[in-house]
């Protein structure tokens, strides 16, 4: 049941961040071609899947909340080619394939990144769907508040912050609260808003989505924990590992995971689609 | 008159600059003080003027306008941010002091761009003035579009692709009217929105923003072509002074400063302080 849902949401999350691409042609035809290459190289779809999961929990049209799935998709893809450049984590792939900057040159890359962030505001406030003026305010509201200097840039500047410094279990917590949580936030809540959702619901999907962003972190530190090519693990930067020990991390995640599930209980039986994607999640294995 | 209205206008935005800023307290302090370096450095605020100015000449309480003034402000630093990084123009000053990655680095450079884009649009959606979310949902949807990869975004796309080839009369006109006129357009139009003014006095403002934005782009050629150590005259970039001579672009100039006042009609009397500010920008001497 879950199962064919997620497959039905993901072709059309898949079809949607294609055609919401900016036309931009003529002159600018290579634009478009730079920013589907990110847009189309093959990411889970987490955050838009949360988005669409989120606006059905809460009884409302998932088709409607397409547009802002999209919109928290581009910022996430806009982040990921900011990040990779060599200013930054100087990453050469992304994905198996050649990162943004390593295809199309740095200052390319870095106007692809500036070009999604912007279009992610176009899709709130023009995109298709059955939501309201005020609706459109309230989604715009939250993902710049959630993506912008006291979200997820506040989260990476923390990062690069502690780069060459040990980081203890508060700032990493601080960071990953603002770095990872705060986009999946941003998605949750903006599902609810596409469904008309009351203020109890949106708080349900808050309490989900920051439990749940820390998880999938301390998740990350432990599969990466034994990946020698992993370059956190190579730089000896700090991990939820090497602060709280792998025994500690694995039961901090559970409990995590654990209040992520019991937000759930706001959507009654709506949430168990949302149940069955936070196990997958949490349970990967890769 | 006029002069006594740019002058309350310009403290009311120098004032609206900085309040708004994102208040990143913490261990974000250091971000906060990144973005009001950037921003609280001594601009013309050519642009949020143009936002106020035509909020009043549509008929507006112009304090409406604020919000959407300094998101356009927002919108222009990040933009000056990014451009001087030196994977783009590579400026080691702007505006007399030491650009945002020679003070903060590179990384950070590019963060603090990346929020004060994302910050524009909190404030259209969350700014406080007396404004409709029918307003700021079309607000957001001009500069999103104005700003982006079909906007100026692409102006600076094509200005990188141009960077080492000769450009013509065409292809200069095309890239300026997205990477400078764009920008003043939203401005303008954010203006309009603002006093709830119809799509007649809209589409006004557009033509007027547009062979405004052209008009103060040739100006800047001819004021920088005895400018020995302007890097567009120093590296032989294409300039509307190169490619139609010193005459014929002064002629240029005039025109299209022509077609912007013929444009402000549609205000009648109202549009006094705009023709106003419109010469003195265009016989400005630098």
């Amino acid at each position: 049941m879950a199962d064919a849902l997620f497959t039905e949401m993901l072709q059309s999350v898949e079809r949607a961040v294609t055609e919401n691409a900016p036309r931009a042609e003529g002159l600018l035809a290579p634009v478009r071609d730079m920013l589907l290459y990110s847009l189309e190289s093959g990411g889970k779809r987490v955050r838009p899947l949360l988005a669409l999961l989120f606006c059905d929990a809460a009884g409302g049209d998932w088709q409607n909340a397409l547009p802002f799935a999209c919109a928290v998709e581009y910022v996430h893809t806009y982040s990921l080619i900011h990040d990779d450049l060599p200013c930054m984590d100087n990453d050469d792939f992304r994905r198996g394939r050649p990162s943004s900057h390593k295809q199309f040159g740095e200052a390319n890359a870095l106007l692809a990144g500036d070009a999604l962030l912007t279009h992610a505001f176009y899709l709130i406030a023009a995109g298709e769907g059955n939501v309201s003026p005020a609706q459109r305010v309230r989604a715009a509201k939250e993902l710049s508040r959630l993506a912008g200097a006291e979200g997820m840039v506040g989260g990476q500047y923390i990062d690069l912050a502690y780069e060459n410094k040990e980081a203890g279990g508060e700032v990493l917590f601080a960071m990953d609260r603002l770095k990872t949580a705060c986009l999946i936030e941003a998605a949750c809540v903006m599902g609810c808003i596409a469904a008309g959702a009351d203020e109890e619901k949106i708080n349900a999907a808050r309490d989900f989505a920051v439990n749940l962003g820390l998880a999938f972190q301390i998740k990350d530190d432990l599969l990466e924990y034994n990946d020698e090519a992993n370059s956190d693990v190579k730089n000896g930067k700090s991990t939820y590992v090497s602060v709280f020990g792998f025994e500690k991390a694995e039961a901090l995640t559970a409990q995590f995971t654990e209040k992520a599930v019991a937000a759930l209980g706001a959507f009654g039986e709506n949430g168990e689609a949302l149940r069955t994607f936070a196990g997958k999640l949490l349970n990967r294995t890769k």
